[in-house]
């Protein structure tokens, strides 16, 4: 992948791609502490579920590494903090969740005599989700990849690709691999209102990457290209799924599936393991983070309504289980009936 | 209505309000020739299908008049010719060509012996279809604002209001006429993309006028406000209506019709006799206007893509009959099978 979300550098510092300046700008934004990877989250600089999660991992660390006058007691106390500081950053994504808990976890159970030793197994840990996470997307872009054939018209919503990820995505994954085993198809992008991750980050690392047959469309544009015939297959990502496959993925997903079902076009949710909630029964569990309504009558640099405006602004949507064809996961697609299915592929 | 989109003023100049300044600046137009007409209508600094119908009447007699020193032989001829151009600033929108043809038959029929008498009677028949579109728009408000009940929330797509329109408007006149009336519900508006006519105008007009309890929205997120049973009826604009009631309109509005439909909520186009191609069977007879790539990904004054991505950007899709509830016209309100009684109606 030609440009990297999130690295961490030699000198401990977490260098984070500031993806709300792409297309136009690639600047970077170092956290030196959990506050500003906190930030970065909240303001979306560094967005996309999984991604997330790895950024919460490394911010864990960074707040013990610049803490480390204090005794192992007090650290692990100070990660427990963290941990729910960096959670209330974002409601909705998961992996966020995940990534924190597991590194909590881990903590629990080490037992070590110094701080140094503690702080090394620390950064393996983080180091380790970042580096699952790339695998991860290895594995969803093979399985997922036998989907597209030659000529397809691919729709995909937001951005669930190497910009969201530790690798090459989950979604975009699915394209990268199938392009790579030199299958020739279109890609179509919603632009995805109100933060345009669709016509910003999709369409910009499609290209980057050489995914050339590439079409940015409107949100509203997707249905009337399915009764054209031009969308053989929908696949995006997704911030959270439910025990019963329930999917809550960005705002207007559940539109793209809905429509989809009517024309009976397959659509296909992309996502590793970390993106279920055990916790979560169905859509009912699954809390939805509303924004502020600048960035619908204000977003991009100028005034597009009315200041006094009410505006609803929902980040996420969900979508029911009863509409996905399948989810593409790093241990193999898995098909309806979802709640025995996820059971299984989970034991696996 | 607080905001007057077109006027013809005392000196024979016609002033449009340039809508694609809105809401941030009420700057006009002063339309001189037959070429600042099209302009204006072609750039969409005046859009809405009645009103370029309107636009056009105007621009046709402007022509005359800076002509005068002509004789009548030669400006009938100059008509004809005018009348093509001016039919040539916009592809979708009926209403252009009913109102050139409308102004064409009538000189056709005309018998002047003097100019002035011709420029006097031509200016009568352009203020009559502004006149009477005023009319209709108030026809259609009073037939279609019993649907709206109590409590209901309505969904609209683009701008379908007194911006659009002679008058109140044609899916607002609805609105306006069932406020004024007394009836409290909620309005959400769809933003519209890419040239945001919900956001910047229908917005805009509602708070103008009073509707207060007025929602925003991005037009992926009206499929959720449905789920979420937040959508009781949707009622939009037309562009262009075959004689099968298959009907053009914004882009977007296939996709709100379509998800309505699983929804079982009615979904309603208000619209004037003067929006009916009786020469267009059905869809198949409706050309779909595709325009630049910058409105998408340069239009709000900031690159929101990669400059060299495709683009796919058509103006208007079109709404298959078995979706449309009933279509609200100045005559009342017409239900299938729309075939036959689109006939009856235009009888009455």
């Amino acid at each position: 992948m030609k440009l990297i979300p999130i690295e961490w550098t030699e000198n401990n510092l977490l260098k984070i791609l500031d993806q709300r300046l792409l297309p136009e700008k690639k600047d970077y934004i170092i956290c030196k502490n959990r506050e500003d990877v906190f930030h970065a989250i909240k303001t979306l600089a560094i967005r996309g579920a999984p991604l997330i999660g790895i950024a919460a991992a490394y911010g864990l660390f960074l707040d013990v590494f610049i803490n480390q006058n204090l005794d192992i007691k007090n650290l692990k106390n100070r990660l427990i903090e963290t941990g729910k500081y960096l959670k209330s950053s974002r409601p909705t994504a998961v992996n966020l969740f995940w990534a924190i808990d597991r590194m909590l976890n881990f903590v629990k159970e080490l037992n070590c005599v110094t701080v140094s030793e503690f702080l090394k197994l620390l950064l393996q840990e983080a180091k380790k989700i970042h580096e699952e996470d790339s695998n991860m997307c290895n594995k969803i872009g093979e399985y997922g990849e036998v989907l597209i054939k030659n000529n397809m018209g691919v729709l995909t919503h937001c951005n669930a690709g190497s910009l969201a990820t530790g690798g090459i995505g989950t979604a975009l994954a699915v394209i990268y691999k199938a392009w790579q085993n030199g299958k020739k198809f279109k890609v179509y992008a919603d632009e995805t209102r109100p933060l345009l991750q669709g016509a910003r980050l999709t369409v910009f690392e499609l290209l980057e990457n050489g995914i050339d047959d590439t079409t940015l469309i409107c949100d509203n544009m997707a249905g009337f290209l399915m009764k054209k015939r031009k969308i053989n297959i929908v696949i995006t990502g997704a911030d959270r799924i439910a025990r019963n496959g329930d999917t809550a993925n960005k705002i207007g997903t559940f539109s793209v599936a809905k429509l989809a079902s009517t024309f009976n076009i397959p659509f296909y949710i992309a996502a590793p393991f970390s993106t279920f909630d055990f916790n979560a029964e169905s859509e009912k569990d699954i809390p939805i983070e509303e924004r502020n309504k600048e960035e619908i009558i204000n977003g991009m640099g100028k005034q597009t309504a009315p200041l006094n405006v009410k505006v609803y602004n929902p980040a996420f949507d969900v979508t029911d289980n009863e509409l996905i064809t399948g989810i593409i996961t790093e241990k193999g697609i898995i098909y309806p009936p979802y709640r025995e299915n996820i059971e299984k592929y989970l034991q696996l």
